[in-house]
Parts: structure tokens; C-alpha cells; sequence
């Protein structure tokens, strides 16, 4: 028997096919895909994921981390429907991605619910990262937009949101904002037509609006650009407005995530 | 003959002391500080060093480099005390930090002018960084202080502004704000009353004064704490006020990099 009230072996070959599984999946967007599941790791991410009943469909806990607090944790939160696998602290050093793990990890289903976009809500306050492609700058953009109250964060043609990096970035933010995976810019467009919601194309460009005397009273998308080359012409002119950050310093662009950091700031009332 | 004017062997061998010194330079801290030099990576930052004038001590270039484009930009900028170093392309994998290597590289000393506060301007924006250790999130506040025309940043018992990914992070930035490699709290707070600047410590806490209400018309020093614990209670109590990002959103803290941008954002009276 063990903290988790069953009996289960205790996986000590690199070579079992889970092991085998869970790596794969933390390498590779592909297989993330076909199977429609990614990883968590450290004691964060997984408590979080399951206190916010996140679709977490098995859990890996080393010997060590099962006999100290994040066991006791563990069989606290856990449920019926999650498979707990007990692992060996050598298979949790290999497994892990971070060079200093805390001998937990998960395995989670994408979460459905945002898999298309079907409405946006009337008023509310969104952004979209377009060819966005730095996995931190992404987490950093999640964790600020659930700080801040963003209704969502919409990915289109970025980086993979199930990155583990990306995914360790937004620190648990990922299972409180809606974050749609996979959008396309048509669908992004028409949703907004019909839930009235304005676009705004966050550009480096002295002769775009203020972002401090943009209106955001009825809400709004927000489309932040890739970290080099900032959004393509097509999409800042298909938005209803063009809109820059004024600085007064030497430099006039910021890195993506500092820079939709501040838009969400001032969007969401609370600059 | 080469495209910068003079004859020179080309190195080959990653035994040559040039190339070991530049190596220790890259990895420890320690050689840093004994030496007092510091290395750059890529083509950015190595002419934007030049550009500004910052001490460039030594500049290597990979024969391919030196055959494009890179050659001949280099050729512009360098002058007289500078010494260039051709070496092979193999030398130029070896020694990169960033596994894509544009094959220019170069030693810097470190800033002089900045070593101890003489004096802080009078209605100067500054940011003190206590503790700080995160080397993208130290990068990325001096690129945003840069762009919001902060007068300074200060380092206090933060990690190494030298290390190469503090400096990579910066994009340049590095060479345009005065940035202080390491002061101590004594020095910050002696030279805060010298020129009548008020201290404002950043902090997650209710009952601390709302940053949107906080009037910075004559200027002031923010300190921001470290990623995991914010400031320590003995520091933010030697503060004139605390301050904090009151926000609408489902978690109450920033990353330590994003919280930094948004204060100097209000202090600076960009937001």
C-alpha cells in the first residue's frame, strides 16, 4: 500500500513503455497532438492543475516525493478518474526537463472547451498572438493575462501552448485563462463581427493611436506580432485600429511580452 | 591583408589562450570580476557596443563572418584601440554561448562610471534590483527601462548584469542605460536622501498604496525583490512608501520582469 490508498508497482526501467510515453510527449508537438495530451511537472503545476480540475489523467510521483509533503498533497487532491504511477528517483531525473526536479509530474488532456472558437463574449477583453514563437514570452503572456482579467488568450500560428515550457511559464495560469490552442485569423475576425468586439493591431509605428487614448470601454482583441518582425501589413490593416505603445526612452519597441503585458494593462482598466 | 586593414594569422586551435581566456570569460563570474572584461555575442549587440562607445576591448570574427556582410560593417566601426581576431568558423561554433553563432563576438570592460553612486540626478527614475536572480528577467528590465527612458538601473545582491545572458537579454540596451553593476543598500539609500529622491517598494500586499495613485512627479527609486520572495520586510520598511499592482484578475502577482515594466511605466508617466 502506499499514501494514495492503493497497492502499485514501482517503475525503475527507462525503458517501460509509460516512461517511454511521457518523454515522448515532452519532446514532441506531433505526438502531443495525435494523442491530445501534454505534461506538467513540479508540485505547482500539478497541485494547481488539479485543484483546478484540469483534465490530469495520470500522475508520475518519485519514491522520495510520494514519502515526503507533495505525497501527502497529492492524495489530497487526487481523484478516481487519475492514475497515480509510482516512479523511481532515477526515472524522475530522466523524465525531468527542468535539471532539478521535484519528483512530480502529470500527464493532462487538451482541454476541449477551447479548442474553436465559438463565441467571444460580449465586452470582454481578449488577445491574440500572432507567429508569436518564444515559448517564455507566451507563458509570461498567459500568467499576466490571468493577473490582469483577460477573458482569453488566443493563439494563431505560434508557438505550441503545450510546449512544457511554455506550459511551466504561465505557472498554473494556463488552467484559469481560456487559452485557445489553434485559431485561425478568419475565426478570430468573424467572432469578433458578431460579438462586437473592436480589433486592435498593437504595432511599432509613431503615426498609429496612442494606446493611452485608445477607448476600451466595450472591450476589444488585442493582436500582438511576432518577437522580430511585429505583425505582417495584412493583419494590422484588417484590425480596426492600429495601435502603439509611446515611449520617451532611446529605443521604441519593447520585447512581445513586456509589450502585451502593458497593452493588457491599460485594455483591461487596470492601468 | 583582411577587410579591416592589417595582416593577421587566423586562430584554429581552441587551445589558444586568446580563445581559453574568452571561454572563462563566458563561463565564470569570477574571471569577470578579476579581469574586469565581459563578452558579447552576435551582431547586435557587438555593433551596438561600437555604436554607443562602450569599451570594447577585442572583437573575434569567424572567417565567414568576416567575408559577408558582418566583415564590413566591422570595418566601419572599429577603430584604432580595438583589436580584431579572425578565427575559424569550427572556433566560432566552440565558443558560442547560443548554438546559432552569427560569428562575431567581442570582450568589453566594464563601466567605470558606474561602479559606485556618486551622485543620483535630482527628479531621476530609478530602479533598484534586490535580489534579483533570474538572468532573462534582468535582461529584459534594462531593454524596458532603455524604451521608457529610465535614468538608471542598480544592481543590489542581484545576479551578474555581466553574465552573457543578462547582456544578450538587454538587445543593446545594456550600452545606453547607466546601469550599475553592484551597489549596496547603504549607498542606494544615502544617495536617495542626497538628491531628495523618494524609495518605493514594489510588493504584493493589499493594504500597500495603489501604484495608479502614487504621484512620481519628482521622479523616485523603485526596488523590485527576488522572483520567488519579493523584497525582505527589513527593506521594504526602509522604503518612504510601499507600493503595489492592484489588479482584477484571478492571482495577484507578476512575473518579477513584467511587475518591474509596468511600475517603470507609471513612474516614468509613459502610462
Amino acid at each position: 500500500m502506499n499514501p494514495f490508498g492503493f497497492s502499485t508497482e514501482i517503475i525503475r526501467s527507462k525503458d517501460n513503455p509509460a516512461v517511454k510515453f511521457f518523454r515522448k510527449l515532452m519532446a514532441s508537438k506531433k505526438e502531443r497532438q495525435n494523442s491530445r495530451l501534454f505534461v506538467l511537472e513540479g508540485r505547482r503545476l500539478v497541485f494547481d492543475a488539479l485543484k483546478e480540475n484540469a483534465p490530469v489523467r495520470r500522475v508520475f510521483i518519485t519514491e522520495s516525493a510520494a514519502a515526503d509533503s507533495a505525497g501527502e498533497k497529492l492524495a489530497e487532491l487526487i481523484h478516481d478518474n487519475i492514475k497515480v504511477v509510482i516512479i523511481s528517483d532515477e526515472i524522475g531525473n530522466k523524465i525531468s526537463d527542468t535539471g532539478n526536479t521535484q519528483g512530480i509530474f502529470a500527464q493532462c488532456s487538451f482541454d476541449e472547451k477551447y479548442e474553436n472558437i465559438i463565441e467571444l463574449k460580449k465586452g470582454g477583453k481578449y488577445i491574440v498572438l500572432y507567429e508569436l514563437q518564444d515559448p517564455g514570452n507566451a507563458g509570461m503572456i498567459i500568467r499576466t493575462a490571468d493577473a490582469m482579467g483577460m477573458d482569453g488568450v488566443l493563439f494563431c500560428n505560434s508557438c505550441d501552448v503545450y510546449n512544457p515550457k511554455v506550459v511551466r511559464s504561465t505557472m498554473g495560469s494556463l488552467f484559469r485563462v481560456p487559452v485557445y490552442r489553434s485559431v485561425s485569423l478568419e475565426n478570430v475576425f468573424s467572432a469578433a463581427e458578431k460579438s462586437d468586439l473592436k480589433t486592435f493591431a498593437a504595432v511599432v509605428d509613431e503615426s498609429a493611436s496612442d494606446l493611452k487614448k485608445t477607448s476600451f470601454e466595450s472591450g476589444g482583441i488585442i493582436f500582438i506580432g511576432n518577437e522580430g518582425n511585429g505583425l505582417p501589413d495584412e493583419v494590422s490593416s484588417a484590425c480596426n485600429k492600429k495601435i502603439t505603445i509611446k515611449m520617451t526612452g532611446n529605443i521604441d519597441s519593447l520585447n512581445a511580452a513586456m509589450a502585451a503585458g502593458i497593452m493588457m494593462w491599460e485594455l483591461t482598466g487596470n492601468g
